[in-house]
């Protein structure tokens, strides 16, 4: 080979808050050679992912702490070049834990699922068909359980994850109000993803807007910030609310460990429930929610927007990025 | 008739916070007649029940608040002596909301169930067999969810609810640990509701003793208190821990309303929920319940205590006894 290099992003600093571009460096390693039983894979495109501020804390989360001087973790799909694992074969397009990197090996340990790219833009593994539209389907309709007429809430409306969310509680008969930071962003929710309303939680006064919006009160709230939008959303809870947990993006420090008024009485006066959830305790029933996604993506009940970035050298500030919102769509990085 | 007065205890003042006997009074009303389609009620117990507080406040609950100078509204258990509805039969006992009074008369809307006093003590009706062991098992059972070897943590243990909870989830394998507010209620726990731990939280390290007691973490939290108790809990819970809120009793005050740390992350991390439960929701399982609480105490699993007064003329002071703590058990009025 003419080049045996292997474009890497490194982190080699710890961040004390969300990551910054001078906490990596990039650099040209060596290209790994699979051994007996891996596959090398070319990655095509790299995620950017809101988790990844947890996997370079030195706290430990649901997974080890990124070691220092070491790749990046990061979501990433891309194309089988050699196999010598009996499982995969060259071509067929992968998605799964392979780095901020140009190459990676791997036993299969670490692949998630496979992606047809017949089926969806090879982008989706990593967005809609992804963690991002998976997250959604089965927080939404497994945790959320939405009844046709109920009104389903989602914080964070108009990103990777929110954004299915508010379309998926659409496709199955749900009124849907969208809470979002900018009037960009509002416009996104209404006018391409579907909400029947969208708030700007930064110029509304939340607890109004959310009133006039939800005559019903909220049956269905997906959560992706914690703090003050949930605080308001939890008093106009409807009897027998669901609140999923997914993330808890508006905390920007657990130590010390933030308060805010006690939601248990919203729970026990409306019946309600709050409950976090994670993707991977759904890793079984990840094609069968792939196929759904994909036929609804085909068919046009779904929508999506992209933020690509152009190559690997723009990786170490993609994170920062990310937490400023500054993204118009599931960020991408494309090596 | 020689008598045809009928003793009542009355609400005259609305208290802010804990009611007081000055709030109450004690006067001989007439005796009700029947109407078409009624029945006479003659009260042999009435119950004094922490809901009472929430009923008197000014501030709507579940429930319309008592108005002044009526009857205090209050759960009893009484024999119908006189019927003009072919419902009810004389001689029968049953169980409703009759008020602080010897006799009432009802179409029977409130009547919530008839109790057989071959089966058990006519006082359970107001106990175990009543809405302490009904709110107990269908807490526990149904939006606890235990499962054998697992660990099930009761605040208020000792309590009417608390020592039933701790009881059935013990006929269901798991092991259970009571946080209650005394030393002699922690002897009530171990030795008498069969706990496997108890704890005093006013004189223990409740995060140490929580982590003693609990060394694989807390599946099933049975939740009267909300507060700190529920902090320490949260941060102790198992993967997929269900915790059941239903009742906020270390709350004084919900104006302004109370601030604690937020618990979502702890949700999120450990894939937990938080569901609030009342009682009424339940109201159409209430005779299998009831069979199968009656069956357990016949069989000896479970076992309850009474503290009873004598006389309504007891009852205006019997609130603020609850709320202090005082009593040795259900806490109930002999008419």
């Amino acid at each position: 080979m003419k080049n045996d290099t292997n474009r890497q992003v490194i982190l080699v600093a710890r961040p004390d808050g969300i990551p910054q571009a001078e906490h990596f460096a990039v650099r040209d390693g060596a290209r790994p050679a699979p051994g007996d039983g891996e596959v090398l894979i070319r990655n095509h495109y790299v995620s950017v992912d809101p988790a990844m501020r947890g996997w370079v804390s030195a706290v430990a989360n649901y997974s080890e702490p990124v070691a220092l001087d070491s790749v990046m973790r990061a979501i990433a799909v891309g194309e089988v070049v050699e196999s010598k694992n009996p499982d995969y074969a060259e071509g067929e397009f992968v998605c799964g834990l392979f780095g901020w990197q140009e190459f990676a090996t791997t036993n299969g340990d670490n692949v998630w699922f496979r992606h047809d790219p017949d089926k969806a833009p090879i982008t989706t593994a990593l967005g809609l068909l992804g963690i991002n539209g998976l997250t959604a389907y089965f927080g939404l309709l497994d945790a959320g359980e939405p009844k046709d007429g109920e009104t389903v809430v989602v914080s964070t409306a108009a990103g990777a994850v929110g954004s299915a969310v508010g379309q998926i509680a659409k496709i199955k008969g749900c009124r849907t109000v969208g809470i979002t930071g900018s009037d960009e962003k509002v416009a996104a929710c209404t006018e391409e993803f579907g909400y029947d309303a969208a708030i700007n939680y930064k110029t509304a006064d939340l607890d109004k807007a959310l009133a006039d919006a939800c005559p019903d009160g909220i049956d269905v709230y997906f959560d992706n910030t914690a703090g003050a939008i949930s605080d308001a959303v939890y008093r106009q809870l409807a009897m027998r609310a669901r609140c999923i947990v997914c993330g808890t993006a508006s905390v920007s420090s657990w130590d010390p460990w933030p308060e805010g008024p006690r939601p248990e009485r919203h729970m026990l006066v409306k019946r309600a429930r709050m409950q976090g959830i994670l993707l991977f305790d759904y890793q079984d029933r990840f094609a069968e929610a792939r196929n759904q996604l994909a036929a609804w993506l085909k068919d046009g009940s779904l929508s999506y927007r992209e933020d690509i970035l152009d190559g690997l050298d723009q990786a170490p500030g993609a994170i920062a990025k990310l937490y400023a919102g500054e993204n118009r769509g599931k960020l991408l990085i494309k090596v």
